[in-house]
């Protein structure tokens, strides 16, 4: 069996990303509010952009976690290098590519919302924010312990899930279950980004803030990654051999 | 034990997309706006009506993908045997058997539908659509983009997850869930079809203006499968004897 | 390890069916139509009924799957008997016991349900029912197809993921979500029966026409359980062994 | 493989029930009643948050159950040293540090939720309650007969899912659920505890008559997981050597 090459591996994170703002931020652009002609509620709200989002992580892990690892997150490239599952030197383009692959997606959303009548992308495109840009208009300090927190946790069920003590094969599940969590506790809160790459692909197509507001969307993402990638090891003790030989994130 | 004829793998695709309209179209007519005497909202929605066409495949694959290979879908064949994934000359009895499978299905929910007092057929029997039948208003444009990119997304989860390389067992719900998460996107904008056979099961008895615009939801989801099942292998290697011993596409 | 023996056989379906009445039936009586104070709707609706009936047997089959086979139906033991999955001897056993589980959830969800100030129980223990005690007000007819229907598909899924061909350790999710599908599809039609045990549980405590229709299911699961147990093996083959070394039908 | 040491567990079941409480309580907090500006309902509701503690416990049970056997909960703990699947030594230790996990998570939904204006914490912390405190004004002696039930039926699932019989690897997919799916039927009643660590965690932080019946919230619990971790084996037989060498409850 040829073994995943470099372009593989990148074109599985831009391919990874691209479906998980697709069906995440798709679903909460198109679907969240949507009813019938006589308004009776059909939309499908936070629960189910939060499962969404989870269902995006899960079917990529399976789908394409065996060729990159399946991170389609800047913070979780950044806590698995922290916890010596993946090499540093990938962690470059990995970025740069989820960053890619999450535009790409925004970009359809952009043009298949646009096509809507009376459709106004302006704060309708799912963007992440605090305070007025909140959706229950959450203070920054709020949005700030929210995202670290929900992220670092998020992570250590990355880790652990991944961690050869654990049950092989579920991590797509647990992982992708996880992101769908986050979700819940975090849409009314900052909308939930929990991942750079998710936030800056529809920034600036929402515009309204959303652009000003994005550091916040990659330094406490970031943050939580990184505070977990340290302590897991810590926390939990590893394999030995674990720094030696790196291994795939999810599900390989 | 006795290996699946092709007169076992007709019928798993023939029962396997009677149980997806069946599920799926059946939860949406019957069950998507319910509502109590009083009127307070009991309905499952865009999220359960997504939910329902997700779990038609989640437990097809498992009951029925070791004798068929689980496609259920005109669109799913095509993607795979560009792909290398099964045979071509079956593409056309699956082909067939899907339709007769889903026209089936669209039977019984007429039939089941029918018997409610007051029931209107002719536009309430789930019918895919554009423009003034598109539940949200989209236009043409805007349906092709979504049905195009989202079948082939789904193609390649699919492919993905019945990669050799993947784990073991999980592409039912892999593959399953890819499908709900389709559905949460594009019912707002196409009421989902993704499967021209699904589309086919309820466009006659749904009219209004379905049948006419019926050849969208085959020839923007064959693409989607066709980009798929092509670019699969280009995108993420492949196993070198996979063009030589064709192998289930699905969970066996 | 010790084999289960007949009494612990009992005892897992005596367990398991009172998991699937006092899950299923009970979130339905306790939290479809939920509101807080205010009037905001929190209530589960027949998305949150249908996956609480999924998850029972899915959790069931898992816990008590490998002890009795996990059936905690009628329709499904008689299905298995015909299937040659299990033997007929256990048929009335398993069939008096699952009566039995369920009566006990109905008393116990009774019990519970007229501790709340108000509460009327004759109408709204969550029977089964045609006509005027449909939710949607469906005929006879159109409820004796859908339940013979959607339990001969439920049969087939769960024939299906247990045959040994199926990946092994996934039919507790394939039948669980199956079973919330057939939910999903059928509880405005006749609140979903598809067992003959669910049924007889509540009907007594529900009153209000549902004793009296309680014939129909009995009858529609079982002829739907009948026929895919007859028709499993013509349709999709089946190991040489199976009509001689009965094997459990559920995830052992 | 270095193996888990104590400390190990203690940090697992530490971060663990953090994780429950942050992703189940925070979800409710948060997100149960969230609507749009223009007052579209898109709150999760009690499925939403019944799915939520659902999955804290799936994802917490394959990421960290390796290390400590995911319990995240006193009466699991009890249950499980009942069942002779834990060494007794264990439980106080893990007592004290689900209670602490807990009072954590508890402290940060608090600092969140408190950021948003016009919050008031008095009565909107999800504490657990029978009475006026009841979502649904379900009486004590219901609240207490349901926690009961339910947490005992919570425990046979779990059990039974680690029964060395049972499929390898299933169990925090069975767990999880089974976890959810009680909340689906106790939400209404007692808001849901099934466990103590879940409602000691917010008790305080939400007054109002929470901390004066605490009490019941970890008598019931209590008494259902004893009830199952007595019952067991009894009801379903052993393997022999179960009493002489303990095994992890959870996935591993």
């Amino acid at each position: 069996m040829s073994e995943p090459n470099l372009f593989h591996k990148l074109a599985a994170e831009t391919i990874g990303t691209f479906w998980l703002v697709l069906g995440g931020v798709g679903s909460a652009v198109f679907a969240a509010q949507a009813h019938s002609a006589d308004l009776y509620p059909l939309g499908i709200g936070y629960l189910g952009v939060s499962l969404a989002f989870g269902l995006t992580v899960l079917t990529g892990v399976y789908a394409f976690g065996a060729i990159s690892g399946g991170h389609f997150n800047p913070a979780v490239t950044l806590g698995a290098a922290l916890a010596h599952r993946v090499q540093w030197k990938i962690l470059p383009a990995y970025w740069i590519v989820q960053v890619i692959g999450g535009l790409l997606a925004g970009l359809v959303i952009y043009y298949i919302a646009a096509g809507k009548p009376g459709f106004v992308a302006t704060g309708h495109l799912g963007a992440n924010g605090y305070g007025e840009n909140s959706p229950g208009g959450y203070p920054l300090s709020a949005v700030i312990l929210a995202e670290i927190v929900l992220t670092a946790l998020f992570l250590l069920v990355i880790l652990g899930s991944t961690d050869e003590r654990a049950p092989k094969g579920f991590a797509g599940v647990s992982i992708g279950f996880a992101l769908a969590l986050t979700n819940l506790v975090a849409i009314p809160i900052s909308n939930a980004s929990i991942n750079p790459a998710r936030s800056t692909a529809v920034a600036f197509f929402n515009g309204n803030g959303a652009p000003a507001q994005l550091w916040v969307f990659w330094l406490a993402p970031l943050i939580g990654g990184a505070i977990a990638g340290i302590a897991y090891p810590f926390l939990f003790g590893r394999a030995e051999d674990a720094a030696h030989q790196p291994v795939p994130t999810s599900s390989g």
